[in-house]
């Protein structure tokens, strides 16, 4: 048993804003919050481990509700190409984009995989990260799928980071089935999703619902195997050009859609409706220099939860930093601190189906951050310094390394 | 005597470019580089203690040519109030904005002032920085800003990096000269700038030459101050509005102009003839939602060295991340990663008028940093994940460590 003292609680727990305790106690008993409160209200735990918070800030462990965080390979070069005005176009034809990615993850044994995906969960995690999801989606084939949703699961039995996984087999049509988007939805539906989720490795189903990507009908065949099976659905949606998919992933009482620069009216009523969280992707807006800003004015009237995620993936959002996404969403989205916050607490908790975590609350998993700082918006405000002191993963807690490094 | 193997080497020897020696020795010696070379030209060193780079980048250590990293406060609350839509004028009004950093500076013990900053220096040295540039500017006065420029000595003596220290009086104009501009520049120029400089405080000399802040001639006077003085003189030109500041800088053979949006054509060419650095600002470009990039091509054209820096700052750049500065220079200012990396190394010790650092040539001091990544690229194309191995103070290894938490 813990109980943790001299902190302000922004336990999530109200319908908006922090859901502020000054002065707050919260005790953790079996890895679970079993008390949080005001301290003149707390029972007394004599044999309790005292956590002083000295006068910080307590909020529910952080989630990053959208990432691909499994990869191999390197876009740093075509990044470059780039800013030396060399075309998309002679960069797709020379092999690069998502197939440069998807050849190098193939071609990586899962050792290697896990490797780099390690370094970048413990990133995410050194910044308050409790619970991440992996998404697939550069393997593009039974097997390669299966090797990437294999090491997300890998990621939580080697970290304490939650790890919920993601098929995102329908991210791109691979080379095997070049002009033939169809006969790849063929092989998801028949072969790729049921046995992946027969094998345990799938706790949602993910497309790309784009221009460049898959239509709606090839979307909905994804979606309906998904819920033939009990699967959860989510969906990149709305990104480049408005396909409808945030309508189609409500239709599906989806978790969440994602990215939403070109969502409507009408979509954003049917995502209230339905309970799809709106899953906004600051990194990728501003690694891409987009300029059309998700409908924010829209998803406030209609009460849509925002949640904020980095994105983390090589292609559009080569961004491992959690904290930076709340300042971008406030800068490029003008979310307020409350609503960046909520978007990565109990917001990110709902575009997962987790009931049991983003929020403080008794009964929750005891998922907790402990920060240097007095005012929760100082998590929005600045980056780059790292505030973070201790983390709770289902009560078990975590140091912070003060000094980074060490004289040799 | 060390001798640094396996690696490839980015030098910034060249003019243009990375300046890169594949399969690269460097021998240390004495806290400076005794050689730089292909390992098939290296010298025998049988006493020397091998290090092995393993494949790795060496690059000259980091340079963060331009901070406020010295104060006190907190602006997160005005930060929220703007993002729930209150004014800058009604922040202004109840005390906000710089002001409110000037008052909570002056309050600070030195011993405070220096807690914050050495918490903020090391975030940075953690991210490959061996030199950064501190300016005053939050006291304004001779007392307070002594205490900033102490703050900011004490850094390089609690810390292995290397801080030059700029006075920065000519900020704003403090409460006690409200309206009396002019009179606080007799100040400046009577007692602040001579009275530190004779301290031995002070290694340049900056004002913020803008429509709120100084004009041309209050620049002047402060510029004419420090030439008697023999101190080199940098400037805040160009960021809002056009004062010619940058015109008045080169005539000073100032060492840098720095921020430089509404930079004109004239002014780039009086820049390039006096050896006048460019330093360019994506943080603050960002964090103010400005829209007006610096004129690029024109400094390309007239071969201006441009640097990046962060700005760091709790006004216009709470973000003390020099890596994301090179991401966000090549995405909003369309820099190549040469350019970037140029900015954060050869270019920023031009800056600071340091002409022994931000090359790796023989007899420059040892300021090193060697990366776990094969592509200079690299550094600039990707954040979060932090590829820092290894970091040199003239001569001294410190290992960064890579477990950035630990189980309580
Ligand atoms: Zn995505
Ligand atoms: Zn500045």
């Amino acid at each position: 048993m813990q109980r943790i003292e001299n902190i302000t609680a922004a336990t999530m727990s109200d319908d908006a804003g922090y859901g502020l305790i000054q002065d707050a106690v919260v005790i953790i008993n079996d890895g679970k919050v079993e008390f949080v409160g005001p301290a003149y209200d707390a029972p007394a735990t004599p044999t309790a481990d005292v956590v002083d918070g000295n006068g910080g800030l307590l909020t529910p462990g952080l989630i990053d509700c959208h990432t691909h965080l499994v990869w191999a390979g390197s876009r740093a070069n075509e990044f470059a190409q780039r800013l030396h005005g060399i075309s998309y176009q002679e960069i797709a034809e020379q092999g690069g984009g998502i197939k440069s990615t998807v050849k190098a993850t193939r071609e990586a044994s899962e050792e290697e995989l896990l490797a780099l995906a390690l370094e970048r969960a413990e990133t995410l995690m050194s910044q308050g990260v409790t619970t991440l999801e992996v998404k697939s989606g550069y393997g593009l084939d039974l097997e390669n799928e299966r090797k990437q949703l294999k090491v997300a699961r890998q990621l939580s039995e080697k970290l304490p980071v939650q790890v919920k996984t993601t098929l995102l087999a329908a991210h791109a049509v691979p080379p095997e089935y070049k002009d033939n988007a169809d006969g790849y939805v063929d092989d998801i539906v028949s072969s790729i999703l049921p046995t992946l989720a027969q094998e345990g490795l799938v706790d949602a189903v993910d497309a790309f619902c784009e221009s460049i990507g898959f239509n709606i009908e090839q979307t909905r065949r994804v979606f309906e195997k998904a819920k033939a099976l009990g699967l959860p659905v989510k969906l990149h949606a709305e990104q480049i050009t408005n396909q409808q998919g945030a309508k189609l992933a409500a239709e599906y009482q989806a978790l969440s859609a994602d990215h939403l620069e070109q969502l409507d009216e009408d979509s954003v009523k049917a995502m209230a409706e339905n309970g799809t969280v709106a899953v906004l992707l600051p990194g990728a807006f501003y690694f891409l220099r987009d300029t059309q800003k998700p409908p924010i004015e829209l998803l406030r009237k209609y009460k849509v939860p925002m949640a904020v995620a980095t994105d983390a993936n090589p292609g559009s959002s080569p961004i491992h930093n959690l904290p930076l996404m709340l300042q971008m969403a406030a800068t490029f989205f003008h979310l307020t601190p409350e609503e960046c916050l909520r978007g990565v607490t109990v917001n990110a908790a709902k575009a997962l189906g987790e009931n049991s975590r983003g929020v403080i609350a008794e009964g929750n998993y005891a998922d907790l951050a402990l920060w240097k700082c007095q005012d929760a918006a100082e998590l929005t405000y600045q980056t780059g310094v790292n505030p973070l002191q201790t983390l709770w993963f289902s009560g078990v807690a975590h140091d912070r390394v003060s000094k980074p490094w060490s004289a040799r």
